[in-house]
């Protein structure tokens, strides 16, 4: 393999500063030990200055033992006309108790004299002495030059000069910043070249978004020599986000023979996207270069048909070497032969032309007109393939259900309550349960009155409850479509339901997740008594 | 202004082979019309040999003049040992009546061999063939060279006759593709400077964004010379998607001094990524460069803080040039100023440092620690400040309220009733509703129990309506925050509920979307008395 390539990740820090991210001490300790895990050099996990709430993290982190990151706080430059040892904020730096400490100071000089107010010795010496003073301490020290790119356009003197003073006051390493994101990536070759011609130290690059370059631009600093690229792990951060540390590690290591991670990890890229997004509650966009669910999927008839005789025709990589997968999509646009192989699953016997096939075809067609969507509720599918084939009997009959929510008076919650009778052999089963809302109280009434007959239900229930309305424009009146994921403790399988109401929908799902159950439980006893 | 580039938009079409995107008719001469209005060259608008349904499409469209775009009918070449008067994917396109064809051909030496299975001669033939039977129909020809980024790298020799085959044929333009969207800037940038000095014809570009590259090498094949760029408007696309041009056009105009669209109509980009959304019914990516809704969102204190001593500080474009609008967010890195002044909004004489500034924020973290977000709900964040500030009194009070959805049983539809209790100044209205839906049903009786009191309230509908579960992993019992948009026909405003229970936060929404109506008829009463 090729040159290492440092990986700095400020998931924790400036991830946090995008709309809608907030973590709990909790969920920054399980992103460390993931980040960890995978293999990064950094890990920028919090800014004590600013948030005090960082101090309780950085406590509870001491504790862990971390296999190759380093972890890192960060802050400014002390403040004008003050010493480093009466700052506050810099004091905090230490109390984090990091072996590293990355300091971010003023390479803009109108960002010197028109936004902190102060002169442009003065900020040379603020970058110097705090440089100094983290030394002092024996930390590794990380200097970042903000908007050292629009600096340098503006005054290249002075921006060099500030790099200078981190130099002089013995920073380890010197970052450029693209902190407004909005540099190109000619400027951002050739700004780079010149630093690095004029510097020793190790270089990083740090970039933002806001012209959709970071990734590129990361990428080309690289290679005009830079060592340590920072950003965030799935893109997180302010305005329109951070240079996405999983397509600049991919794209690195894969295609530029970089090392940035053991390159064994890479295959454990793509989980760790899922669950640092999962852990802060963001959805992962399905178009993630490498890592999204959409990355490897194929949805044109002649792509997927492709894809069968070769992958490379139309896959830049093979998906499993980032952990990723190879899905086909049916649409209108995807060949019959998709289709076959997943109805192939469930009776082998079935052809390309056969009438099984066209009329199962057509009924698919009929429900993804209806809003049903298949992708991720392979259960559901499974169900509609053995409904046409003849190769399903229903469990259980639900003869009625009612759910009553209701406010009684002002001051009382509003309380909801399910009704459900079933039916199974001939024999009927009432209950009623209350829930947190009325499909929370649908769910419970139902698998009481199921496990009176189905024992083995009592080990299922639900991991995930997911929402999307169709079709906005009408509001309330809208379609939904939900898409529930159950576990017996073992296995895990969707389903899916659309209707006009949430409930229903949602009662659709609850009830092919039951009988896929039940199905996969009678398959087991067939097994045993043949 | 500088040198010309012409936007080749292909949402219709290779926008469509996205996941979850599938557009109707009318979706699609609505998207027409936006894209024209907005000013790009051409617009891809369908295949009418792979996809029946496009014929429909191109018959309506020919009622439509349009002022910038010239339609594009898109397909393959002919096949293998057939004329292309024969093949009836190439006659289809015929029938499309475009002033423009777009035909698609191979250049990798590999998918020739394994995977259209002809001879290297022939698929030139194929290529000149199709493109000259074109021309005898007068049409402008553009012939995409598939894959050929890969095909270069595999035989660059077999690579450059495919595209002279095109120039045989007489194409107007060549496009070269990135098909596997894997191309890394460096090679990008030597391949197309080759293709420049061997051919005199308009080249093209068309990326795909596997490697996170497709926006970068778009602009950078640009200043290697090519004159026409494809790509989809907001990035849809197969797998990672396509170039997306709101990125491109803004980076070429704004940063490169090119030309892509008249220069008055850069403001419509935002509008119009937010329309083709809605039309394709998916959210656009709130980080998205330029028309997202977080591109020029600031959060931690210090950014806004120099944002509002000067917009580029942390903003590399003034937001108003793309028609995007910059927002500050509350939060734990905010700081009070921001939220100073949202209150002084409501009431001008509240200081930084009063009692209520303080009260007030306090609820905000109360209620941002249960879920709630006010960002887009701008409407419930001002009742919370009016709450706080006492310049609230109630319209009415709920009294109660009770809804029911039953399935009587198995071959009834679902069906779903509200009761509902207001009280006005001391009179008591109770009323029901049927509705699609408990929410829908409650949303009908609660109007039509306060339009008794309120006539005003009749204009009142809403025009969105969303859910977002926000811990799914707890499944069913999860909670849901609710966020509606209300219009009266003229103004616009959104609130929001966050609940266990959808119909609970579905209500808290609803109270207060009528509540900011009501306020807003009492201050125009108040207005016209004074």
């Amino acid at each position: 393999m090729g040159n290492n390539v440092y990986i700095y990740d400020s998931t924790l820090r400036d991830g946090a500063q995008a709309e809608g991210i907030s973590f709990s001490v909790e969920d920054k300790i399980k992103i460390v030990k993931a980040l960890d895990e995978l293999g990064v050099s950094y890990i920028e996990a919090g800014n004590p200055g600013s948030n005090p709430k960082d101090l309780e993290f950085f406590d509870r982190v001491q504790t862990l033992t971390l296999k190759h990151a380093k972890l890192t706080a960060f802050g400014s430059t002390r403040r004008r006309d003050i010493a480093p040892e009466d700052d506050a904020n810099v004091k905090s730096l230490l109390l984090a108790r990091t072996p590293v400490v990355a300091i971010f100071g003023k390479s803009w000089d109108f960002h010197v004299t028109d936004i902190i107010h102060t002169s442009l010795e003065e900020n040379l010496k603020m970058i110097e002495e705090t440089i100094q003073f983290f030394k002092s301490h024996n930390k590794e020290v990380v200097f970042d030059a903000e908007h050292f790119f629009d600096g340098y356009k503006a005054n290249p003197d002075y921006a060099l000069k500030s790099l200078q003073a981190a130099v002089d006051g013995g920073a380890d390493s010197l970052v450029l910043c693209d902190t407004n994101g909005g540099c190109m990536p000619g400027d951002m070759e050739e700004i780079t070249k010149v630093v690095m011609s004029e510097f020793q130290q190790d270089i990083g690059i740090h970039c933002h978004n806001d012209g959709g370059m970071a990734v590129a631009n990361s990428i080309i600093s690289v290679i005009a020599g830079v060592k340590q690229v920072q950003g965030t792990y799935i893109g997180f951060g302010e305005r329109c986000g951070n240079a996405n540390l999983t397509t600049i590690i991919a794209n690195l290591q894969i295609k530029n023979d970089y090392t940035c991670i053991p390159d064994e990890n890479l295959e454990l890229l793509t989980s760790t996207a899922r669950q640092v997004a999962e852990i802060a509650n963001v959805p992962l966009d399905d178009k993630e270069p490498y890592v999204g669910r959409a990355a490897f999927t194929h949805k044109g008839g002649m792509h997927i048909d492709g894809v069968n005789k070769s992958s490379k025709s139309f896959e830049h990589i093979d998906p499993e070497r980032v952990g990723n997968e190879r899905r086909f999509l049916m649409s209108e646009v995807a060949g019959r032969s998709t289709i076959l192989k997943k109805i192939q699953k469930v009776a082998p016997h079935v052809q390309k032309d056969s009438q099984e096939t066209i009329q199962i075809m057509d009924r698919l067609k009929e429900l993804e007109h209806e809003g049903y969507q298949f992708e991720g509720a392979e259960s559901t599918f499974e169900l509609i393939i053995r409904k046409n084939l003849g190769k399903y009997k229903p469990f259980f009959e639900l003869e009625n259900f009612k759910i009553i929510g209701e406010k009684p008076n002002l001051d009382e919650e509003f309380s909801a309550y399910a009704m459900v009778k079933v039916k199974v052999d001939g024999n009927v089963k009432m209950t009623a349960a209350e829930g947190d809302g009325p499909v929370n109280a649908l769910d419970k009434a139902l698998r009481e009155a199921l496990e009176m007959f189905y024992p083995e239900l009592a080990a299922v229930h639900l991991t995930d409850y997911k929402v999307r309305v169709l079709d906005t424009k009408e509001a309330t009146a809208a379609k939904v479509r939900v898409l529930i994921t159950s576990t017996d403790g073992k296995d895990q399988w969707s389903t899916v339901g659309v209707s006009t109401d949430i409930i229903d929908a949602s009662l659709i799902a609850l009830i092919d997740a039951i009988e896929v159950k039940l199905i996969r439980e009678l398959e087991k006893k067939i097994k045993a008594f043949i």
